[in-house]
C-alpha cells in the first residue's frame, strides 16, 4: 500500500500513549512492543511513547519496565500530546468515557479496554463521537475475538456450514470469589465497575456470540445474584460492601431466530477462565474453551451418520487466522498472542483507513445488553432491545496528518 | 427354589405385569430378568409374568423374544390379574394416570416410565391414591438416579464436600429432530405426550438435579421453541403438526440458595445423549455427563491451589454404589444396568417396606415444574412453585399379603 | 419352548456346559441368557444347561445365582454329557488344552477364554485338533473384538481409509499390583498363568491389533520386568512367590510394513482397564481406548487441513457394528454387551456353519508372540515369528447331528 | 545490587549475538526482546546486539524484523566481537560444535539450540571445553523443561509423590512427513541434521525425561524405520534421498528402577505437536501433553479409591513455576513464554554464577543416548550407557569480566 499518500518518504511511526497500566499494562505494552517483529507488513514503527497513571512511582517503574519513553501522571496531557497518535485505555470502566471522547476529540485514534463504558448513556456518547470522527479508529479491547479458533469459528458460520443457527450456549466461569473470605476490590464497587460477573466477563460472551454468529439480541430475561455481600478488606480491619452481581443469567432469543442462554459467574469453583461458547445448527455445532485456546471442536453433518463425531481441530495452522505469523502446527499460543493480533489490526485499520472491528458501536451494543440484563432482573420481566443498525460497509476515510512521517 | 431357608412361609415370587413394550421394553424386560443373577441377596424370585400391548401378534412376538410368559392385550386384566404382584408402565404418559391409579387400587405396586403424567392434575391424582396406599411400592422411573456416578454425586453433596451450593447448571441435549425433515412421531403431539423435549429428557435433569442437590426449585422463568411444526409422516403422504416445544430452557433458583440453569433440546446437532449436570458449591464442583457414564469429574478446594483440578473419577470401584455386583474397576456399565439397579431397589423396597425413591411425590414435583415452564413461556413471568411436602421418614408399612409365598 | 413351530426339522436348542464360574462366570452367564432375548433373528433356544467348578457347594451356589440347569464338579462328565452342545471354558489357562481337546473330541463346540493356553505347546495342539474338526466351532474369547467401536475400526481400517498403516502402538495398563502390599493370587504364579501381565492383558492388545490391522507380527524384541517378587498371602501368614512378568513390553514389525510398539503393565497406577489402541496410517489415525468403550478417535486427512481433527464418534448408531439390536444413540454399552456379542455370533457360526473368529489359529499366534516376548527377554535379541498361514476361505461344514431338534 | 563484584558501578547490560535466525529466530528473539519487561528482577538490561546469517539480504531483513542492531554474515566475527557476551547458536546442528566451542573459547557464555551435536564425539569435545570454562554459561536449549507444567511435575517428583517410579511412556508424534510427496529438507540429510525424528524431536522426550524423573537410561534396546526414502525437491526437478530416520523407538532401562518406551515418529497422522509423557509409580502417576501445554494431569493414590482420579491441574496458578510473572489463572501460556523462561534463567545464571540447566554435560548425555538407539539398531542388540558422572553441587565461579558495566 503505502498509507499515506505517494508523495515524500514513507510514514513511519504511530506513537502510542497508555492510561493505566495495571493487568492490562502487561499485554498490551507487549503486544506494541511485539507488533513490528511479529508483522513483517507494516509499514510502520510502532513506538511505546508514554505510560499514564495516578502514582508517579509506580507508573515510572512500569514505564520503565515495559519499555515506554516516558511516564505521564495527567491523563489529559497524553491525550492532548503532540507526539501520540494513538490513545489506549486501560482503566476502570468509570473513566473510559471521559478518556475515550477527549482523546477523539484531540484527533486520536483510541483503543478501549472492554466493557467499553459503565452505563449505556456513556456507551451512546462514546459511539456518537466516535460517528463523528470518521477518520479515526475507535476499537473496542473484545480481545478475545481474536484468538484464532473464535476468529475461524465465525469464518464457519459466515461460508455457512452451520445452516440454521438453532442454539447458541455461552457461559464465562471463573471462581476467584468462590471463597467467602476473599479480599473486596474496586471490582466489586459498582460505582467503580459498573457491574460485577456481567460486566468483567459477562459482556466478553456477549460481544463473542454476536461476532462469531453474526445475530443480535432482540429479547432477554435474566437473573442476577449477589452471593456475598460484604468482604474483608485487605488493607484494613473493616469489610467492604460488594454492590454488584457475583452473578448473572439470561435467557435470549437472536434476531436470526436462535435461542441462547448466557450465564457469567464468578463463584463457579474450579473454572479459572471457563469460557465456553456452543453454537448448534441444522447443519453444524461447534464448541470453544478459552482454558484450550488453541482447540476448536467441530461437528458437522455432511459425513454418514456412523462418522460424525465432534473433531478437536488444532487451530494452529498457517491457513487459520493469524496464525501465519506464527509457529508450525501444534505449537500454541497463549493468552497473549490475541493481544499482538489486536495491536496489529488496529495499526492496519489505521494505515488502510479501514473499519475496526470492534468498534463503538459494537461496543454500545453490548453495553445495551448488559443493561437489558440489570433492567430484567429488577423488573422480573422480558427486555426488548433495539435492533441494532446496520454499520455502512463503506472505507474510513483516513484523516489528514494522522500519520507521521520518519523523521518528523 | 428360593433362595431362603425352607423353615416356615418364606416369600418366594415376584410377579410382574408390565404394560407397554417399546424402546423401554427391553431395557425393563432385560431388568426383570437380570435382578435375580446379578444381585445374590434377593430372597424372592422375580417372574416375567404377563406383557400387554395393543396388537395381538406384535405384544405375543415381544413376549416371547424377551421372556415373558404370556402376552395380554388388555391392560385392565393385567393390572386385576391374581397372578401379578408388580405393574410396570412403559406406555406413552397420557395413559399414566389411569393405569398406575387402577394398579394401586387392585393392590399392585407400581413402576411408572417418566414423566409420570402428562399434567399436573393427574400427577396430584396419582400421588394422591399412592399416599392412600402405604402398603404398596409406587416408584417413577427416572433411572439415571441409579447410574453410580449419580449416585455417588447425591453421596458427596449429602457428605458436606460441596460446601454452600451456588450453581447448578444442567443441559439434557439431543439432535434426532434438528434435521427438519425427520418424521412426524406421537412424541410430537402435546396430547399423547404432554410435552417435548421438555417433558421427554427436560423431566430427567429437573429430577436429577433434585435428587443429586437435595434442593428443589422454588421459582423459574423459561422459554421454549418449536422449531419445524410441520413434519412429513412416515407412512404417509401428509404432514404431521408438532404440537410440543422443541426446546425448553428456564432460570431457576433453589430452596437452598442456589441458582440453576436448565435446558432441553432435542435440536443440539451433535448430542446424542447430551445430559449434563454441574454443581459449583463454595467448596467442590462436580460434572456428569451421560454420554460417558463411568466416569465423574470432581473438583475439590481441598489440596493447595497448585495441585488442584477436576479429577476424572472412574465410577466403577467395587465401594462406588450399586458397582459392588459388577465388575472390577475400569470394567465399564451402559445404559442397561441402572435399570437393573432400578428393579433391585424397586423389589427391595417391596419385600423391605422401605420407601421407593423416587416415589409419586417426587413425580408429582418434576411435573409442576415442568407446568410451571409451560406456564413461565405463556406469560413472560417468573412463576413460583410450592415448597415440596417434608417426606415422612417413617418405614412405610408393607400391605398384608402383597408378597406371595412359594406355591401360592 | 422355541421360537420356530414345531412343524418340520428345524434345530430348536442348544445347550451349554460352563467350565469355570470365576469373574467369567458372571459376565458368560448372562451372556448366554440374553442372546435369545436380545437377538430375534436367532432360530434357537439356548440353554445354561450345566455349569462345573471343584467346589460343589460354591459350584452350587454359582448355578443358582446365575440360572443354570444343574452344579457339576467333574470337567470330564460335562464335556462328554449327551445333553451338552457346547463347552464353555473359563478355567486358568493351566487346563485350557485339556478340557478343549477333550470337547473337541466329544463333538462339542467350544469357546475357550483367553489366553488360549499358557504354552505354544498347547495352543499348537489345540489349533491341531480344532483344524482336524472342521464341522466343530472352536472360538477364543478374545472379547473385545466385539466392542464396537473396534469392529467399527477394523471396517475403516478394511474399507482402505488408512492408507498405508505406518504406526501401531498399543497399551494395555492396570494398576491392581501397583501397591506392593496387594496380596499374592494364582496370577501370580507361572505355572497356573503362564505369564503375567503379558498373557492376561498383553494378549487381549496383540489379537486386537491384529484383528484391526490384519497385519501379523514379523519379529519383536521385549522387555519384562517383576517389580515385586513375594507379596503376602491372603489366608496365611505367609508370601508367594511371584514367578510372572509385572509389566511386559515390545517392539515389533508387522507383515505390512506398520512399526508396532505394545506395553502391557499392572503397575500403571491410576490405570483400571487402560486398553488404549492407536493406529497412524498415511491417510487416517484412530484411537481407542477401552475404558471409553463407546468412543472412537478417527482422523482423516480428506478435509483441508485447516479442518483436520481427531473426531470423537460416538459408536453408538444403528448402523455401527452390534449397535442395530441395543439403544438409540448416545445410549451407551458397557463391558457386558460384546459377550452378548460373542455369543451370538459363537451360535451363528454353529447353525450357519461359518468360521469362528477369532479361531484356535488366532488364538495359537497370540500365543506364538508371547512365546517370543518370553525368548526375547531371555537372550536380548529379536525373535522372528512364522508367517500366519493362509485361512481358508471356504466355508466351514457343519458336523452332523451337533445341533439337536426339539425334544430330543 | 549486582552479582558481581562490588567496586564500580552495576553492571546494566548483557549483549546477545545470535547465529541462525530461522524457526528458532523469531522465538529467540522474541525471548531476548521480552526479558527485562516481563522479569522486573533483573539487574541487567539485554540488548540483541548482532544477528548473524550467511545470507547478507536475508539477514539483515531479519535483524530489522527482530529487532537486532546489527546484521553479520561470519559467525567468527560475532563470536569474538568485543561487544557481544553471549552466542546463541540456532544453526543446523552440524555447526553447533564448531561454533559453542570457538564461543567458549572466546570467552562468551553460549546458549545452543538442541541437539547439542551431531555426534557423541563433537558432543564430548563441547561438553569438555564448557567443563574448562566454569566461569562461563554452556546451556543447552531444551526449552520444553520451562514449560511450567513441565517444571511442576519434576517438582512433584523430586518431593518424593510418585513413591517408587516404576514406568516411563514418552511418545513425541508429529505428522509432517507422512505425505510421501512432502518435499526433501536438510533436515532429511543425515551430514546436515544428524538423525531424522530421533534427533529433532527424540532428543526433546529423552531430555524431558531425565529432567522430570532424575533417572538416567542405562541400556536400551532399539528400531528406526524410514518409510519414505526419496522425496522431491520443492525447488528443482529432481528428488533427494531421505537418509535419517522417520521414526525411532525403543525399549529402556532407568537407573533408578523404572522401565521406559520411547518413540519418536513424524508420521503419525494427526499429530502436530504429540508429545506426550507418562509417569507411574508406586504412589502417584502423571500425563503431559504439549499440545495442551498448560495442563498436568496427576493422580495420586492418597485419597480413598473411589475418590481417586486423574486431575487435571491447570497449570497457571502464581505459585506454581515461572507462572509469578504471567497472568491470573487460567489466562494461558503458549510456545513463546518458555523462550523467555529460558531467556530469563540463563541471564540469572549468568549474573548469579549458577550453574545452567540443561548444561553441555546434560546435552552430552542426550547425543549417548541418540548415539546408542542408533547403534542398538544397527546391531539388533542393547546397548549399555554410561553412568552419568555426578554433577558438582559447587556455585560456578563466574568469569571476571564477563559482566560489563554501563557505559562500558
Amino acid at each position: 500500500m503505502g498509507t499515506n499518500d505517494d508523495s515524500g518518504p514513507p510514514v513511519t511511526t504511530l506513537r502510542v500513549g497508555m492510561i493505566g497500566y495495571a493487568f492490562m499494562g502487561q499485554a498490551h505494552s507487549a503486544a506494541w512492543r511485539d507488533v513490528n517483529p511479529v508483522y513483517a507488513d507494516l509499514p510502520v514503527s510502532v513506538q511505546l511513547t508514554a505510560l499514564c497513571g495516578r502514582s508517579t512511582e509506580m507508573v515510572t517503574a512500569a514505564a520503565r519496565q515495559y519499555g515506554w519513553s516516558r511516564a505521564e501522571t495527567d491523563w489529559r496531557a497524553v491525550v492532548e500530546a503532540e507526539d501520540i497518535d494513538i490513545v489506549d485505555i486501560s482503566t476502570p470502566g468509570d473513566t473510559h468515557a471521559e478518556i475515550a471522547i477527549a482523546a477523539l476529540r484531540a484527533g486520536k485514534h483510541v483503543l478501549c479496554e472492554k466493557p467499553m463504558a459503565n452505563t449505556v448513556e456513556e456507551a451512546e456518547r462514546m459511539a456518537a463521537v466516535a460517528a463523528e470522527s470518521p477518520g479515526l479508529v475507535a476499537m473496542v479491547g473484545f480481545t478475545y475475538r481474536r484468538v484464532p479458533a473464535v476468529t475461524f469459528l465465525r469464518h464457519l458460520v459466515q461460508s455457512g456450514r452451520f445452516g440454521r443457527l438453532r442454539h447458541v450456549r455461552a457461559v464465562y466461569l471463573q471462581d476467584w470469589l468462590a471463597d467467602a473470605d476473599a479480599p473486596w476490590t474496586w471490582r466489586l464497587d459498582k460505582d467503580k465497575a459498573g457491574s460485577g460477573a456481567l460486566g468483567d466477563i459477562g459482556a466478553h460472551i456477549v460481544d463473542m456470540a454476536a461476532y462469531v454468529t453474526g445475530q443480535h439480541i432482540t429479547r432477554l430475561v435474566a437473573d442476577t445474584e449477589t452471593f456475598v455481600t460484604e468482604r474483608p478488606l485487605s488493607d484494613d480491619d473493616g469489610t467492604g460492601e460488594v454492590t454488584v452481581d457475583d452473578t448473572a443469567s439470561f435467557l435470549a432469543r437472536l434476531d436470526g431466530g436462535a435461542v441462547a442462554t448466557f450465564e457469567a459467574s464468578r463463584f463457579a469453583t474450579g473454572r479459572k477462565n471457563g469460557l465456553r461458547l456452543e453454537l448448534n445448527g441444522s447443519k453444524a455445532s461447534a464448541v470453544f474453551e478459552l482454558e484450550r485456546p488453541n482447540e476448536l471442536m467441530f461437528y458437522e453433518t455432511d459425513a454418514p451418520a456412523a462418522e460424525q463425531g465432534f473433531r478437536r481441530i488444532l487451530v494452529t495452522e498457517k491457513t487459520h487466522p493469524y496464525f501465519d505469523v506464527w509457529w508450525p502446527p501444534g505449537h500454541t499460543i497463549g493468552y497473549q498472542q490475541p493481544f499482538t493480533h489486536q495491536a496489529h489490526d488496529f495499526i492496519r485499520a489505521v494505515i488502510d483507513a479501514t473499519p475496526a472491528s470492534p468498534d463503538f458501536a459494537d461496543g454500545l451494543r453490548v453495553q445495551r445488553v448488559l443493561d437489558a440484563v440489570q433492567r430484567s432482573t429488577e423488573t422480573g420481566a422480558w427486555v426488548e432491545l433495539p435492533a441494532p443498525e446496520a454499520k455502512g460497509a463503506t472505507k474510513r476515510k483516513p484523516r489528514r496528518g494522522v500519520l507521521r512521517r520518519k523523521g518528523k
